[in-house]
């Protein structure tokens, strides 16, 4: 018989009873659900409505069915639907009409929402560790190799030489955004919907205030409609894994082509690669292709949680007990991507000759006569257009650039370049001279990683 | 060990087992597996590859094995990563020797493409059977209610009264045009990819004929690049689902519109139905807000599979492995929301005199008005504007059409009215009058309900 | 000629040129890149790159171009490919080898990144503003009807009476956290990418802080490869219009009910509906229509932006053009969609009748009846399902609560209930009720209104 | 004033009247809806609903119209919101009275249906007959190489040495089947709707059967509320493009791949690629990389259109004029991103020697080597595994396959390993012994050329 059932003339028929229960995947939220009892129980017996005793047999049981889930003792039933109705039953079982009190004020509506609330907050704070942990494997690889060079790219063709230490702290900053993306989305969620009840409040005294301070919220719910019927706090955590997500695409998909044969400039550990079941030669970056897949399976997490939300009327509507499995999918996911990309770096070779071979060779170096051109003088329209030119040359001759050894060759395209140029046609003269701020001279990049530290040391307030 | 680790110097790291691995979600797909293996057995045979006795011991212990899983005891191994791996250890550690000559000339690339295509061929027509259900509910429903009217609705504004049958066979046609998508779906899935190996076919005398037949497809591979490629038949088939979901949360919308105190056309059984857990005296139909909501479930999955297909290189990636989990939870949700959405249909309850009493108040009938006019040889544009008029004359005098009982008063409208207007001033009328082909009158709905039937006896073989 | 041609042999193929041009829709930065170019003309001379009067006349042929623009008289070329090349062709055109300075130590690359950060930044104020007059909407109508009560729902079920105004206030609640994430994401845009260069930064002496105080940027860029490679940014935006929209989406469903006949809560105002072209009695909702179905525009365009995105290697890629076409129509459907609600809102007209009706029938006191017995000492989970009992009894009766008009059909139920259940039985008496905080008791929705109008004091500087 | 305003007291409000208009894109439509309004009025002569004289005289002028607005002559106007109003206003303003008469027994609900109907058939043929061209474009590049050989890749790993040609026509097969899907989605669409009216058929004497052959309609409308209800076929024709364009992206980037520097197995034109504003020397794959980028914009145009779907109830609702804008970019987007795909490969050059040398490299022949084994009877699993170790001994070594050029090595191995180990050890040899069927064998490659050829002159009849 299920708790609900007083108007009821019929049982619940046994295929709904599997279509509509929850418990298969809420039961997950059992801490969240026993800390909201807990403090409720509490707030009850304060404001009279239950009495002391009656609070302290509740908790006291409470905790000990917490302890029997995490044993893995716990019964969790089918007809009971969801997390809250299976431990209120069991609590009702052994206490009886004690048990029978805790409901009291309280609905599944804003009971849920309080449990998808501290989950958030809770798995928010871990995604942001696991960034942490992330941006450190950065850092440490940065600084492992803080002469390498390589080429920077554009279009995925040879840009400009860059240190390899700049390009993995691209990294680094996109991973900062995302962690205050994760702060916000965790202020946001930082707020107590319990008291709002169905959907009205209540006629019972209920103190809010109380519990949400107990909980360890930082604001209690405005409106009691609101509070159970939005889910905007869950999108937006989405939102901000599917940013992330794609980070990590981005990432992971420059990992898969460095370890090509083509690239070449790393080497996976054996212990973060698989092999074929047919072919006896092959080491696959097969971690960093899942993680970059799975970035799909988040944007998509995300798309049914805002499709399930579309045009719904106020307030609380079934629609909304879909907010659950694509959230945990996307939090775990999320995580052990973060951990796995992050042992992936930790673990890799670096091969710095392949990489310097790279930027050395062809046209990388371009842009730096055009600018040597500007300097002497030369409108950059112009040092672009006699530049490009020269390459032609180059290209119709089949040289690079450092082929073309003779002045000579030079003035046949300006009178400006002289004996200078010459020394400006090397990566690291190339590199040393980006001394922007922000650019990829080695004084700006140490910059860059000191800043990173301080960054990761204040980690736990991140601002922006 | 990993059956694949030859070349390797370094063990696996266990995040990376974990992360990697599908033996969770693929194991799902054994009797595929098993299937698939059994006709490469016996084509290798055939083919002198292994002995004849080597394939009948290697089809015995997959049977052996297939029969063990679905008892339940097979033991499944994350370190064997995948349910082919899986099978073939356990092969291997029976048959020593003989067990391991099962992958000669196969990869997992093709089996794996080969497993899913399986899949599809059988879940679509699963699919389809489940439709011919909902199909079937929608069409004892329309039957048994045949001169039950209610308003048609266009902006959820009444506009027009239609029989209630007529309404609801609606929803036959789509899921007529649902069908034919499966069907064309699972015919695109019907090409046998065994043979084409890791990607380029194999240098041993393999019979891909041989094992499409002996599976029951209806083609071979052309292309062995493509066939392990590719993963364009589960996204047809997710967009399929997509559809279907789409017209079905559409009648669930209607099925909680329906069920509510303002329009109360319908009432849910109580075995179709929820309570509240604070509210005593709620009925909710949760199926059919959760149908609802899970179309947003299925078009994630549709979007994330497009997500982790779009921009792979050639040929097989780890990415194409999650095809699966999304897959998978998109067919038991499209069938389980066919099945309760059946059941719901099923049990509920019409109010005939609520939908009546609906469609026979308000200006439904102004149509039939300005089209009485047309007949009287106004044009039709001038006969909108004339009933228009007339229309917005009985809002300020607080009346609806059949209040105008009086010809003088419709004769300030337009000299064209006569006596014999009154006698369109009657849902009843206003439904018969509408028997164009397609139209809503008793006569077209008995055709269309006959053509309905006949098409549920033709469902084995749908063809649009 | 394109101005980068120097090392091509080709002319573009026309049909690329068309393919690739992103002028038709990014010459509505022209703003914003001209706003730029001047802070980038200034820092040039500033740091003694290009002379002061050359500077001078750089600003001044920018500015006039700026005009002609705005008076619609520049010409937009498709072979100078976008607005950047446009303006820079023009100026060349005008100021010859001065006009060929301006590109000195700049790339497209940052200087796209800057008119997109500039733009969001300027039309995330825009959206913050037109949120505002939408939640003043709501306030006022919340005002102006303060003694109106209405069902309030779930799952569309009539739940417990509700003050109307504590209903519309629920999506103040919801508008307000949208703003939060309007500006957080407006923040983290607020960083200036200039001097980033193509991907490296320059060998030349570029001054990007004092560029990003001219153009009144919080930060300058910490990383020249981040700077030109990602689009968090837009992405953030776009998640925050996607959740801004699911809201509205809400809003206007409830729009569309209560316009309905069956609702009857509201009637919109002509000069917000249309009509039919068949039918002459319509009057159709469609600007809440239109705002529900535009929520999937914007869905996709967040979509696309992410799938796009999505593992795309460093630095720059010719792929973050599609950042541009989505953004905008998004910012104009947001824009539009706020500003029609609003007037919608403003002009409608309320049937406080309709709803207190509705408010007043059937069993929507149960749960005061539940909570009524909690207070006389019965558990609550027994008092609901006494309640329950009670309801059951009165739908086989076909009364409604309030035809329980005899202590003793009460008592039947639970000896519990006395005489002062009566007072419990009446809408108002019910709303009152409910002043635990946030509820919807009219002293509590006082506070909220008077709480909002704090909040639209101070909306300049959101915070959540 | 509007046509439709006869029941109206008030204007349309000037934002509500931008904010709904969609004749700014579905003018567009002109033909197919002028087209359908002749058909329409000779139907209405033939049912001596009109006279004869009156439809000629309709005719006569909306063939007028239509050739005006084709010289650009035609005045849209806002206040005519659309297409259809636009055009009927035209015609009365001609033609008075008679003009007045062609909306009889019609809605906007059907028109529209019909008039999106025969766009879908039309745009649906040209989609086909462009993909045609771009396998066209792989035939002709594949025949023109036929001796080049490339790695095949698993992972982006080197795999198994293939024919280059063997690696398009992967690409043509996935066009296939693509074509097929067109076919079928325009089949669905093949339905005529007119004669549904608003959504429940018409009083008058209409014949939808004549209109439909007139319009060259494979079939009817069976239930007039579907017809104007749903857009099932235009989500099915946005998913074919969604699936177009993930196989497009992964054509696209294998073209960016093959043109880095790294891999440099192909050069585009010049006329094909595009310049940097900053780097003299670039040439970038821009066309390639827009494709890849646009499969986002399509994907969410797809999803946008079931959003906008998602819990409609029946029958129309103004939501479905968001079905347009989405539908006209998507094939836009899909029929330019077909033409410029197949005229970038009509003009790269492949570079074989960079091919052959990527092929020739390493450890591509190791998968030869066990199948060598298993022929010389060791089971396949044993024999990866001796191939993995000998491939473990090799890279400790830094060797590759063809460095073992001792068959002391082999046996140290294997004592399997004789003399004619050595022949397998080429390219050449390795890509002719894959003859299995589909395979990469010349002879293999040259069926699937002709087959090829066969299906191109068949492609008006596309089967699957």
């Amino acid at each position: 018989m299920k708790l609900w059932a007083g108007r009821f003339e019929e049982e619940t028929a046994k295929e709904v009873e599997e279509f509509t229960a929850s418990v298969p995947f809420d039961k997950r939220l059992y801490r969240e659900d026993i800390q909201g009892s807990i403090a409720h129980a509490k707030m009850l017996a304060r404001q009279g409505i239950i009495a002391p005793e009656e609070a302290e047999a509740i908790v006291r049981e409470l905790e000990a069915i917490r302890e029997e889930i995490e044993r893995g003792e716990f019964e969790w039933k089918l007809e009971h639907e969801d997390v809250h109705m299976n431990i209120e039953a069991a609590l009702i079982e052994r206490l009886g009409e004690v048990g029978a009190k805790l409901h009291t004020g309280r609905s599944r509506n804003d009971q849920i929402a309080l449990d998808m609330r501290l989950y958030i907050k809770r798995v928010a704070k871990e995604v942001i560790a696991s960034i942490v942990e992330l941006q450190r494997a950065l850092l440490t690889l940065a600084e492992a190799h803080p002469d390498a060079v390589m080429p920077g790219y554009t279009h995925l063709q040879r840009a400009q030489p860059v240190l390899f230490a700049h390009h993995l702290l691209a990294y680094f900053w996109m991973l900062e955004r995302d962690k205050g993306r994760f702060a916000d989305a965790a202020r946001r969620a930082d707020v107590c919907p319990l008291g709002a009840g169905a959907m009205a409040g209540s006629t019972l005294p209920l103190d809010p205030e109380f519990v949400a301070q107990e909980l360890g919220f930082a604001e209690v719910f405005r409106n009691s409609i609101d509070a159970v019927s939005d889910r905007d706090f869950v999108v937006e955590f989405l939102s901000a894994c599917a940013i992330l997500m794609m980070h990590l695409s981005r990432l992971c998909e420059e990992t898969v082509l460095w370890s090509t044969a083509e690239f070449g400039f790393i080497d996976l550990a054996d212990a973060y690669a698989t092999g074929s079941s047919m072919m006896p030669q092959k080491k696959n970056p097969d971690v960093a292709e899942l993680v970059r897949a799975k970035t799909g399976r988040v944007y998509g997490h995300l798309l049914a949680m805002l499709t399930a939300l579309k045009g719904l009327p106020l307030s609380y509507n079934r629609d909304l007990q879909e907010d659950k499995e694509g959230l945990f999918d996307t939090a775990d996911t999320v995580l052990s991507s973060l951990r796995v990309t992050a042992g992936m770096l930790r673990t890799l070779k670096v091969n710095e000759a392949r990489m310097r071979q790279a930027a050395d060779s062809g046209y990388l170096l371009a842009t730096d006569l055009a600018e040597y051109l500007v300097r002497k003088g030369m409108p950059f329209r112009e040092a672009h257009r006699v530049v490009g030119e020269l390459v032609k040359h180059c290209l119709r001759e089949g040289k690079d650039l450092k082929g073309l050894d003779d002045l000579k060759a030079f003035k046949m395209f300006s009178e400006l370049f002289d004996e200078d140029v010459f020394k400006l046609l090397s990566v690291d003269a190339s590199i040393a001279a980006r001394r922007t701020p922000g650019g990829t001279a080695p004084e700006r990049v140490k910059e860059q990683i000191q800043e990173a530290h301080r960054r990761l040391k204040t980690h736990e307030h991140p601002r922006s």
